[in-house]
């Protein structure tokens, strides 16, 4: 397996943190301090979370950026991940996944200290996995942490990453390499009673928010923060790829990273859209459900 | 996706440790105490490292006993997992498959604490990643540790998970659903100078500890342990899935956990075996190379 020696060996250039131990070892071993981790895991499958053409630079860096976002959301500092590796059959593929990869490690400074490289069959979609060790502050805000009585935030801008009607990104550099919100969920978290990353949409990801707070969620339309002037807010709002992050906080505080205040909770559950004051039917999609 | 929510509550059923807070979130969150971790992570995928007709619960169980296996090598107490699923289309095998990772979990006491569920394209090959997290002892073996004149040890038999001429494992149970050496591997992690599972085949494993730690390796293929009575040594020492410790021990002491003394280390390179104590040629091929 040529393939896989040239891979490992460009997988020790990448990982040389004391933990990885030059990957030599099927493990690696990372020195804590005793605190709260917060561990996170996603898988990217061809077909299905990225496109067969889309640039392999990319890809890397957006598995990076996936995890990073999780942990972006509960405010933590990364520690480190370990990568699940499928051999493309196509080393340049391969070199320039690593290096868009390795872009993504550097720039939010999280080492990679290990993991695991194997072959597929062929024809079968590839897939890939990221695990990501983070370091939690003294507060972590869940999904399920918002009450009643305060206000609903979303960092940047939505629906970017979308799919056009042309059937391409609309903002393709966006689509393609997403930027964890890692500043801002360490500043947000000591204050947020809730907070997860966008990932599948504002719209489906506010109501697994509000399932899992058990309160009632309304959001005004008017005030979501669109990537691009002229879209359709709907289309913004269920377009999923966002990696903003949303947020409740307590009525009255301001948050401490830019952000924009879209909305309210109450007493009860559910989903409520409105425009300039008055209710809009919610679509029938909310956003993507790919992923678990 | 009916699947994926029927497999989620299934999930959710197995995840009852604090750290997964039910699966509520998209991370996990582990208190640690101060000191040094071992991650490991190991990646299945189908008709690579596991046969489309094998019983979906031992491909369960063997994701959880591969990882285990490495932890047990570092003499680490199992704290948590990351699970990244690939759903299969077929609820009784997801079913399936999450009982027996659930018996190896409940066995070695790993808590489930969070992943990912994914869909993939039909025809795919499915793959299956498990993310393992332990704690250290004092001392942590590592492969590249030994030194020249010290004693190599094995645990258990080696060979029994190897494929016959009829293509099916010797020993399918073995085959099937390993057992990660994990009491033996803490009882013998303060001692072992170096140590590693054997997973590829006995003489490829000793081979990539020899070249890590520098030394030389004599193997004495008639000290070896058979699974079988009556196996060709050569076969049994160049199968895969033994999942048995390969461990190095200063001369004179003896090791606490069962094992078998197989070799000597020396000053030098390379992998030397022998048989009644003359030379035997190296077989072309030591083990399987499908992982990294």
């Amino acid at each position: 397996m040529p393939d896989e020696f040239a891979f490992l060996t460009a997988l020790r250039a990448i990982a040389t943190h004391p933990a990885a131990a030059g990957l030599a070892d099927d493990t690696a071993q990372l020195d804590v301090a005793a605190g709260r981790l917060i561990l996170t895991s996603d898988t990217m499958v061809e077909r299905v979370h990225f496109r067969p053409h889309d640039p392999a630079d990319s890809i890397g860096w957006k598995l990076a950026a996936v995890n990073l976002s999780d942990l972006a959301a509960k405010g933590a500092v990364p520690l480190g991940c370990l990568l699940n590796y499928a051999l493309s059959g196509d080393a340049a593929w391969d070199d320039a996944f690593l290096a868009g990869l390795n872009e993504a490690l550097t720039r939010f400074a999280m080492p990679l200290l290990g993991g695991d490289t194997v072959a597929i069959p062929a024809g079968s979609a590839r897939s890939f996995t990221l695990t990501a060790i983070g370091r939690a502050q003294d507060r972590t805000p869940l999904r399920g942490g918002a009450q009643p009585g305060e206000a609903l935030w979303v960092t940047g801008q939505i629906g970017g990453a979308g799919f056009g009607p042309d059937g391409e990104p609309r903002d393709l550099a966006r689509y393609l390499r997403p930027t964890p919100r890692l500043a801002e969920g360490q500043a947000l978290a000591p204050f947020a009673t809730a907070m997860m990353d966008v990932s599948d949409g504002l719209l489906i990801d506010a109501r697994r928010m509000a399932e899992a707070s058990s309160v009632a969620l309304t959001i005004a339309l008017d005030a979501v923060p669109l990537a691009l002037p002229g879209l359709d807010p709907i289309e913004c709002v269920t377009a999923g790829d966002d990696y903003e992050l949303l947020f409740t906080l307590p009525a009255g505080i301001t948050p401490p990273a830019p952000a924009t205040r879209i909305g309210t909770t109450s007493a009860g559950s559910g989903l409520t859209l409105i425009s300039n004051g008055a209710p809009v039917p919610l679509p029938d999609r909310l956003g993507y459900q790919h992923g678990g």
